[in-house]
Formats: C-alpha cells, structure tokens, sequence
C-alpha cells in the first residue's frame, strides 16, 4: 500500500478533446472545369469540461460527432478557399456558438493534386501530386487568433556543395572528417504568422504558401554548407526576410545519411558516385527562427502539428 | 501423437534466398550537373540448395551479404542507365558466375527526384518528386529473361463521369444506384515486355515507362466510366495498343470510396461538392489485359512484385 | 504510332473483384462473460465477368457492397467459431447463390485479445494481444476447397546457437565468417490444409491453430542453426511431422540482422553483449516444406496472403 | 520586395541536436540463461550552439556520429538495468563532459520480449511481446532531472459498460444517445516522476513501470463508463493514488470507435453483436491528471514523447 506522506488527491489538469482526421474532399464546379480540396481535418476543443471527467455529466459536451458533421457542413457552406481560411470558419464556430467551450484547435493536412492533360472536353481528372503534405493550425480563445502553417515530407538533396569538419572530438568519436559529402533531408518546417486579430486583414494564404515553399527549398539549395544546421538557418533566415507576415519559422531536420560505399575491397574507386541511402540512425536538427524581437510560440517538438 | 497413417516424410520445395532493399544512390557527374538514380534493389537467388536446408552446409551458398556487395560494385562498374537495365547486369552475373545458382530474380523500386530552380552555377540540388514509385522486376534462368516493369501508388481522380448501376441485387443488397459519382484509385500496374532473348535489341526502357505512365492517366481520364473494371480494361487496352513491347498488363485497383456526404439534416444541399474520403474497406479490382494469343505470366495477386 | 507488326489486339484474361478490408467485431455473450473475435475480412469473387470490363455492364456483378453487408450478416447468422470456419460460409454462399460466379476468395487478418484481469464481476474487459496477427485464405469453386491458414509479424531470437561459415567466397565477398552469432527473424508463414472436401470431417481449426504456432516456436529455439535456411527447413518438418492436417508449409524468414557492434576503438570488449539491430537490406529466406508425395499450391511470394 | 516596415532581421531561437532512433540489443548472459533489452535511444542536445548555426562553425558540436557511439559504450560500460537508468547514465555524461553542451535529453523506446519454452537445456530463445510500446525520456540541464515515462499502443476495450448520453445539441447533431456501447482505445499515457535530484534515492524503474501499466488496465476495466473522459480520469486519479514517485499523468486516447452495424434490412436484428470497428475519424481525447500542488509540465501534445 501507498504511505501517502505527499499528498496522494489528484486534480484535472490541462484537456482537450474532439474528432481527428476527418476526411473531407471539396470539389468546386466551374461549368465543366472542377477544382478540388483534399483535407484531413481534426478538431480539438477545450473549456469547462470539469465535469464530464469527474463524474461523467456530458451536459457540456459537444459530441466529437457533431463536429465532424459541423466540418462537412462547413465545407458546403463556406467552401474551402485554404486550409487556413477553412480552419478559421470552423474554430470561430465553435467558440463563439459554445457557451462551454473558450478555445479550438483546428489542425489540418492537406494533400495536393494537379491535372491530368487529355484530350477529352472538360477537365475534371486529376493525379495526386505526391510530394510534400501541406499542413495547417488554427488556435482561437474568442479574443486572439495563431495561425501556424507548414509541411512535412519534402525530401531534398544536394549531390555536392556540402561539408563537415572541425568538431569536437571526445574518447568516442570515430567519424571521419569530410569535404564533399551529400546533404539530404526531409523537411519538416512550421511558420507562424503575426496575423492575430479579426481587425487586420488576413495574409493571402494559398500565395504565402507558395512562396515559403520556394524559399525553402532555394535556401537550400544555395547555402553551400558547413553544417546542416547552417542550412536550417539560412533557410529561416530567407523566409523572415521575404515574408512580412510570418515571424517565427520551426524546423525538424532529419540528416538522411548517404555513406560512400568502400569499393576498395573489390579494386573500384568510389568518386562520390555511389552510396548507401541509410535508414536509421539519423541525425536530427531543429531549431526556431525568429523575427527580431518576436516572442517563439512554437512547440520544440514538431512532429505533432 | 499424430496418428501418421499419411506419410509423415517432409521434403523440401521451392526456395529462394538474396538481400532484400538494398538502397543504392548513384550520382553521375556531368561537369557541374549532377544525375542521380535512387533504388531500392532486392535480390533472390535459386539453384542447388538441398544441402544448407538439410544439413546447414553452406558450401553453395554465395552469402546475401556478397550480393548486398554486388549491388554497390555493379553500380560503379556498370553505373545505372535504368532500374531494368542494373537488374539485367546483376541477374547475368549471378547465374553465370555462381554454378549452384540457376535463377536470379531482381527486384526494384525506384524513387523519381526533379532538380531544384534556384540561382546558383550547377545543378546538383533535387527534391524528390513523391508521386508514383516506379518497380521493375528482373528474371533469369541462363537462357530467357523474363522482365516485367510497373509502378504503384499513383493516386487518381475523376470528379465526374462515372457511374454504376444495374448490377445484381439479391438480399443483402442495400447500394443506391449511381448515375453521378467520383471514381478515385491508386493504380498498382506491372506489364511484361516481350524482350526474352539476348539476341533482339532490348526495349529503351526508360522512354517505355514515361510513354505507359502517360497512357495510364490518359485512359482513366478519358474513360467515361460505368464501372472500374471498364475502367481497368480500357487502361489496359491503351498499353497494348500503344506499347508493341509490351504483351501483358495486370492491374490492382482499389476502388478509393468518396461517399457524398447526407448535409439534408442541416438543411443544406450536397450537389455533389461535398465527400468523404473513405479509407477502409475499399472495393479492390484486378485483372489481366493480354495481346491476342500471349500467354499471361504476371501473378494473380501483385502486392508484392 | 505504333508499328502493329505484332497483334495488337487486347483481350481480357484472369480477373477478379470484391471488397477487401471489413473490419468485423462479433461478441458473443455467456452471461456476463463476452467472448471477442477481431477479424479483418477480405472477399475476392471470380466468374462470368467479361461484359463488365468490356463494355460496362454490371449484369452480373453482385456489388462489393453487398459483399461486405454479407459479411456483417453472416457475423450474426452463423457467428464466429474461427475465421476458417466463417470464410468457409462465405465463400460457399458466393458460389452458390450467385450464377455468374465461380469461384470465392476471402482472406483473413484475425487479432487475438486477452482478458484484463479485475476486481469487479463480469468478463468483458481486454487487451490486444499484440504479437502475431494470424491470417487465413479460404478458396472455393464450387466443387474443392482450398484452405490455408498463417500467421505473420512474429519476431522471434536465439541470442546464441547459430553459426554462419563455410559459405561459397566470390570476389565481392568481404563478410567474415560467424561462430556465435545472433539469429532472428520475423516469421511469415502460410500452411495448408488437406481438407479439401465437404464430405470429409474439417480439423478443428482453432486447436491446429495453437499447435502449429507452439511448433514453430520449438523448432526455432531448439535448432542448433547452421544457417537460417536449416532453421527454416526444421520449424517445416516439425509442422509436417506433427500435424496430419497439414501437407504443405511456405515460410518468408527476413533475417533480422543483429551486427555485434566494434567497441575496440573505445578500449572496450564486446564480448557478444552489445548489437545493432539493423533494419535493411535484410536477407530473406523463402522456402516451401511438403508432405512427401504432395503437390506445392501456396505462391513462392507470400506477403499478399 | 518585401516592404520590411516590420523589423526583418532573424534571429536563432531554441535548437537542438543529436542521433535519433539508434537501435540497440543488450544480451546479458548469466550462465546459459541469457536476458535481453532492446531498445531504440535518441539523443538531443543543446547549448552554445549560436556558431555552426551562423557561420557553419562545429568548434561546440560534438558530432551525432559519436553519441550514437558513446549510446552503444554506454551499453557495455553501464549495462541497461533500466531505459530510464540508462538515459540517466547518457544525459549526466553529455552535460557534464561537454563544456557547450548544457542541456541533454535522451528519448527511449523499449520492446518486450518473452522466453521460448522449449525442451533444450539454457534459455536463450525469446519471442517479442509485442503489446505496448514502452517510453522513457531523461532530461537533465547539469542541476536537475526530469524523468518521464510511458507507454503507447496498448489497445484496450470494453465490450459493454459503456454510455453516451446527455451531451449539447446543436444544429449540426445528429447521434443518438447510446445507452450500451462498446469503448475501446489505444492508451497512450506519459507520467512524470518526482524524482529530480541526485541526492535522493530513485524509484525501482521496472517495478513502477508494471505497476503503473496494471493501474492503467484495472482502472480502464473497472469504471463504469459515461464518457471516455470519465475512464481518463480514473486512470489517472489510481495512478496517482497508488504510485507515490508519480506527479503527473498525461493521457492521450483515441476513441476507437465500434459502430453497431444495422442489420435490420437484412431481417436480422443486432442485439450488440456484430460492430464495424472503423478507423478515421476518431474521438481523441486527451487529459493531464496531477497531484494536488503540483505543476504540470508534460506538454499536451504527446505524440511524440
């Protein structure tokens, strides 16, 4: 049996509930032309939920049910003009509608698709696109809002232009110092805008998205490095600089080690042409870059967007 | 205790062994340009192999770590001017250099990179392109080759031109007909090339799989369809039409349900703009498309190429 | 264009269709205490389909729809005593109740749970079990059965007793020879049952289901291991040995590679304590063992039971 | 060109690095029985990391390289009587003999295995458990410890004693209540222990571990459930009730929805028998449970513990 000498009566902390990945796909019909919108939508809402915990009252509970129908309805009633835009409609919904609930979180992927060129009338086919997912995550308490946007899974690579030497070296450092290696990631990356109240006018968000990814992927792909680090921040660097509405960018790096293969044993010389795509260990980078001055909000650990 | 009044004796069958996913990236450098070829290359060897199953001798047993090795030296030696191509070179050398080994089958997934825009001199930066996997699988015996190439993952939309009704219905049928509805796959494709014999010219494998990718897509979007095998069969008449290479093509299609979401309860209407994407269970279509008087070879069941 | 030298015409070869993945739950109630079955149920239907590919026409297609609604009826109406026996309902009722079809494919994906032990009355709490999920292929064409069942997703190790030396050196050949050595895999299996014919009395699946795992498990922790190959060869023979039932077993043994990892560059000994355990390239043992005197019917390449 | 009214120039915010999932095997051999851990470590560090940030310097950066190798000396040197021990031992080396390095925070995934019965003398056969995931993570600044543990894909359900009744309804409601339903969920909980100074004694790692999973299980078993949130918090209250080294539970649960499958068009009726277990979306429902007067500090998203 417990001895109790600390005080053994526990209390509710911090909670949050509702229904993740919902899968909605929007199409939009321009005459014989059709658009589309493929989003995993989640919801998660907090407030005075003291009591479905403590004794199982729901009488404050919005089922997590209805807010999947609420997104659904949602999709017809405002359309989905961005994920962003999208996510804002849904979480000044449930805020300002539930007397219960004084906060929503709206977290949303979206998947991409581009046209398949044919040569029939109309153009309602499409081929997902496959590369990067775009994600989406709206906060709102009733008075303040965050919008943080992103992505994961884009896999870069740059075949030279990349090095590592002059660390530290301890009793259990074995690695060899290099001067022409691959640098391969796949990014990970959060930005925050400083758009924060109803009054100001909203980012164009499908242009800003464009743009960040672009300016990720150049940063990278220009930054001749010393240390991937050194690229994860010239590529925060690039969008602080070009993106007056974001203020603080995060990235989680994953160094996709490519290992020259020793041929020597077989009498071949291996001139940075082949190598082993290695799965783990990996390492892993991450940092935050800000704004000057700006406070970070952004969670350290990324992969839960 | 078994009754054995059936013979009891156990006997070796069919058996094959090899490393699987050996990820090999080769880089070509041409001045300042960089190429790059990503593979996942999987080897399985057969031939006189009683004995280490018997006994555990491995006195004809080349070990999978030495063909793990082979991979990385014939991507030196030989470089890869395409995944079919690499697992010609690799299949040759097994059979003719191994007298215990009288099949080789190569296996290759193969992962597509387009070059990253940017400012700076050369061109060695990439982003993976994400879309399909592309797979080719290798067979020889000493004698004929057996090459079968595919892809899978290639995720497709029609957002109108499909229908489905006037099938049978008998006492757990409950389906509405439809005369307006999305059809979405993710294609799962292999076709067999006609190329057995060392002595013909090979196909060009690499303007092969590009122009059988672009009939795919344009088959399924030009296809106004009353049904996914419809569908799956005109995709596959396309390749043999188009493809004199080609004699064989097997498709796995799942039917990626898009339900129309019931908005009545809201008071709203859904006229076909709203869907939800659906993940399990999922209708699954497969079949054969052959040239006349060929014989079919690809397996029933393709998962696992 | 295409040259047409060869026959371009296309015809329709093996096809086959249904809904694959219904996730059934059946519980059955003994008073207070339920009983569980966790199944993941796949319908595969064969026969007259030539029109529907050809042209469209659903006449004789019984909608994957109402596979599915089948399979939740027959969940109430004839329970679930084991998933053979409930595969077994199934596809005899696609075969005979539907003309235009001849043949019945239906795999399972069976999860197994455990109760959770507590102080309150009634038996109706559980954990998933976790390890193995157990499979089953049922066929049926309206005249031979054809049942086979499996498991998958087991990881089993011997940290000692197995050796690796005596193998074929070629000139890519660097692996130095193991005598003490970690071996393990993730055990694929698939086994098939003699019972083929309804007038013969069925095994009692669920007990053959037991002993074949328990024989497996034996055979890999008593076999003293030469090579993986042998291990293999003896967990065949004692299913073979063992269970009447059975005449034919195929196994895909991936060889979880465990590399003693060289601490001498620390001042430390590895003394076969510490390992890496490494994910690919792996080798991958396949195999069939038969009862001597029967034919071999499960597919060299078994990941798509 | 961005108009730059707002201040543009970027600054580098929190950051971290290190070696992530290394896998590691400890074979302890106590005779002829052996005893087995596996696990996979991460590693992450921070400190005077400003340089190979801007400037691409690594004269503070010890390499990822070398913690993944001083992980697999630590093996040896320490052996792992615990993850939790083991992340302890790898975080005090990394603070304390690295002058940059001023925070470390070492991740820990464990799998179980258990022995093989067999009938050979010495016990060196397991197979993996495969139940839960177990989780660990150490955090150490050079003063104090914060010790976190948990678990993640412990499946766990009711087959009844479960209601949802009496919740808001609003517009977008349309579920029913539900007076017997089934409750089933993936238990993903994290608890931080009490334990943060060198100067007092540490719990029994593995005791409290069993101990904790058991509360978790019993506590889930026997609530008589009005909602999901009801069952957290009694998860959470017997934890802290019980395990006086725990402070802090955190709770994650997907409400792996059983949906009674409609059986009447099939003249059947469903007296809670056969359910879908669907897969998307899901409730998600998540919850901190503290000791009175204690601060909460395990962030609310824990996905990525």
């Amino acid at each position: 049996m417990p001895d109790h000498s600390r005080p053994a009566r526990a209390v509710l902390g911090q909670n949050q509930y509702g229904k993740a990945e919902n899968r909605v796909v929007r199409i939009t019909r321009d005459g014989a032309t059709h658009h589309i919108k493929d989003l995993n939508v989640s919801v998660s809402l907090s407030g005075d939920m003291d009591d479905v915990h403590l004794s199982g009252s729901n009488a404050n509970v919005l089922p997590t049910d209805t807010t999947k129908n609420t997104v659904y309805a949602f999709a017809k009633e405002h359309g989905i003009a961005s994920a962003e835009q999208f996510g804002i409609h849904l979480a000044r919904h449930f805020v300002t509608s539930q007397p219960a609930i004084h906060r929503a979180r709206i977290r949303i992927e979206e998947y991409s698709w581009e046209r398949v060129a044919h040569g029939n009338e109309g153009a309602h086919s499409f081929v997902r696109k496959g590369q990067e997912t775009r994600l989406a995550q709206i906060m709102y308490d009733g008075s303040a809002w965050e919008v943080v946007s992103g992505l994961k899974d884009l896999t870069v690579m740059n075949s030279t232009d990349s090095e590592f030497w002059g660390y530290v070296k301890d009793k259990y450092t074995t690695l060899p110092e290099a001067h022409d290696r691959i640098l391969a990631t796949e990014v990970s990356a959060r930005w925050r805008f400083n758009w924060t109240d109803d009054a100001r006018e909203m980012p164009d968000w499908e242009a800003s998205y464009g743009q960040v990814k672009q300016h990720l992927l150049r940063a990278f792909a220009e930054t001749y490095s010393l240390s991937l680090q050194q690229t994860l921040y010239q590529m925060g660097v690039r969008i602080i600089d070009h993106a007056d509405e974001i203020d603080e960018v995060r990235f989680s790096l994953p160094n996709k080690h490519h290992f020259l293969v020793d041929l020597a044993p077989f009498g071949l010389k291996n001139d940075n042409e082949v190598y082993l795509a290695a799965d783990r260990p990996y390492g892993l980078i991450e940092a935050t870059v800000l704004r000057d001055g700006c406070e970070a909000k952004i969670p350290a650990d990324l992969t839960n967007l």
